[in-house]
């Protein structure tokens, strides 16, 4: 419905350019023909656009179609290697990065250990540098070069200026992780991106799946969530949208990073199944162990039918029931998402969270939502992040230069 | 970004007689050259869309423009009496309807005082109608035909169907409105629509305000949330997003109408004001007597310092600090608006609300997050739902058919 004012013949070339590349995502390699007909423009400009976007190394010649109704055409085809995006994330014990092909298969992805709120934020840009440093490093030669970086950070982030306004966890207020990035890597601010954890896990999830609204709860030492309505991402009138975490759950509650009594995340967070369900010097609260074995360690216990560790995840389980259900009377999502640790246990999770939203919301059958793990698990913010990255180049392929050589060759000598 | 395929001519057309209705209802009269430049259409094509708005009776000649910097033009006006919005709404104690024009101005409304979940739905729908009947009949004269009807409810709704699906309040389940109401008045069924109250609220409050997130509370014996998000309604995956008033806010609380116990209605909903600040005998608990004089007597009381009322009050604001700082922490409105019996008594429940709000949300500043009583009260329900009605004619100019007698004028004799 209505209309804009007639765009600008460039603004006009990029979106009819972003159209191709992303109806190629999605529907693999087509013909030039195929092209017109899904994208309505004729065949004259597809042919025009195609060659602008091998020129740019971004598709390529992907054989011959096998057929069909139409006669056998020249198909073109995505070139996934052609670009990468790089996901960093921050964690309370460890940063991580992750780096995926324009059409997202995962390249690389490293986790280092490490104490994050104890080293302050300073060292800890030091480190991210040289995990996108060693994440380029690991690449290349097999993938173009990166269309961007994002770093996820679980707290308030201002997307515009690239600061972690406030993160309780990480004990960060003010930190300027886009600038303190490109100081220390060399490469330009406009492709250096920080978002929240939550938002990004919440993106990459929803990539996965026909629902147009989702609830995703990234289950670590805080808990965030990242609420997608209507298809689009809710940031709120500043983007610090979906922290849930500190819900005011009980007014006599534990203390929080936060400063406040009772948030949601002292009775959900990793720190409080991890005190509920063992003593201080049992390996799974072993901070310089890695997170998946931790995990493992727990998900043996329970299985084994460790009475501690399932009455942990039960009480666990049942106080998440309560936070969702308000989530689900709010929301309506189709789907919630148990990121994070939560999507190491959901055998012994997604049970009483669905007994507490069958009891706790309106709406009949709780509206229809569905309780199910991440696919994803800890790696949702960072795949989260290289799919962020990338959609600066779905949104303007332009932003990836025609290749060196083939203006050398075209150049007169 | 992107461009979808090129529209049909009568979509088309029927898309840019829509962009000019409503930049004249943004902007006021204005001359065909000054359309043309504000909707990037040609002067040719603003001239041939006019002509048709003005055999429909939508818009008419408003004199001729002060100069400025161009010639003096012929100004186009919208013809605000050419159609009305109908709203009616249905409240535990009450139905009542409100008529507006196409500028939006309130041309008539009415409130009938009755025992709706007493009466059952049946005997309800009857009232509806004549309620209707009534309006209609009312601005007969004043103004052209309706638009359409939107009914307002408290509860789960199918808005597709025209179905209130569950009303705890109303004690409705499953009542076909929109057949009930198109059998009993001979009104067209494409034109009548079912929505829960809180959006029509929300949609009625963010209408009047510069802000793109919004949360809007109905302050009445139930709580219902319409949540604006990104400038647009979130309705959730099947339509049932917004139901707070059923947060689960204490295990042990009172039994709720839903048959659940301590939901935040029970705190904060008009039942609990008037048992915490008066006797079973005081008038402001007489249910005949209309809500905005039994308001009035609480107000009275409230500015001579009485005692019962203003720690009625305060409790009640701070329960509903509690709850709207979730909703913060959530959604990071720019506003939250305090909706029905809230918006009588704002002096004394904005504080405990702030007080709340700034004490359990994490974004400093409560994520800039204003707390204020809505404009319109007990008839942001009605009003919202007369402009939906409207919005039809604002997206689809055609469904307003060209003026009979000019058709006359025209054919051949």
């Amino acid at each position: 419905m209505g209309q804009s004012r007639p765009a600008d013949q460039a603004g006009l070339r990029r979106g009819n350019l972003a159209l191709l590349v992303r109806t190629l995502r999605e529907h693999g390699a087509l013909s030039r023909a195929q092209l017109a007909v899904r994208s309505g423009l004729s065949k004259a400009t597809v042919s025009s656009l195609v060659t602008d976007l091998e020129t740019r190394g971004l598709v390529h010649d992907a054989g011959v179609s096998a057929g069909g109704q139409g006669r056998p055409g020249q198909l073109v085809g995505l070139r996934s290697a052609s670009v990468c995006g790089i996901g960093i994330d921050v964690h309370v014990g460890h940063v991580g990065a992750l780096v995926t092909d324009l059409a997202g298969e995962v390249l690389w992805q490293h986790r280092v250990i490490c104490d994050v709120p104890g080293i302050g934020p300073e060292r800890a840009l030091d480190l991210l540098a040289e995990l996108a440093t060693d994440a380029i490093r690991q690449v290349e030669g097999r993938v173009g070069p990166p269309a961007g970086i994002t770093v996820s950070v679980p707290g308030l982030v201002d997307t515009y200026a690239g600061v972690v306004t406030f993160s309780p966890r990480l004990r960060w207020r003010d930190v300027a992780v886009a600038d303190g990035l490109a100081a220390r890597t060399g490469l330009g601010l406009d492709t250096i991106a920080v978002d929240n954890d939550a938002n990004l896990g919440a993106m990459a999830e929803v990539a996965g799946m026909d629902v147009t609204d989702l609830v995703y709860l990234t289950g670590d030492y805080g808990i965030g969530g990242g609420v997608i309505a209507g298809g689009r991402l809710v940031r709120g009138s500043i983007g610090f949208a979906g922290e849930i975490g500190h819900m005011a759950m009980d007014p006599l509650g534990p203390h929080c990073s936060c400063g406040r009594r009772g948030c949601w995340e002292t009775q959900v967070g990793l720190g409080a199944l991890l005190h509920a369900c063992a003593d201080p010097d049992d390996p799974v609260r072993d901070p310089t162990l890695d997170l998946d074995q931790r995990m493992r360690i727990l998900r043996a216990r329970a299985g084994q039918h460790d009475r501690r560790t399932l009455d942990a995840l039960h009480q666990i389980g049942t106080a998440l029931g309560l936070g969702v259900s308000i989530l689900v009377n709010l929301l309506n999502p189709a789907v919630v998402v148990l990121g994070g640790y939560f999507a190491a246990l959901p055998e012994w999770l997604v049970e009483p969270i669905r007994n507490q939203v069958v009891a706790h919301v309106l709406a009949p059958g709780a509206g229809g939502a569905r309780v199910v793990g991440s696919r994803l698990g800890f790696t949702a913010a960072t795949t989260g992040g290289a799919l962020a990255s990338l959609r600066r180049v779905l949104e303007d392929p332009t932003v990836v230069p025609p290749i060196q050589q083939q203006v050398d060759e075209e150049a007169p000598a």
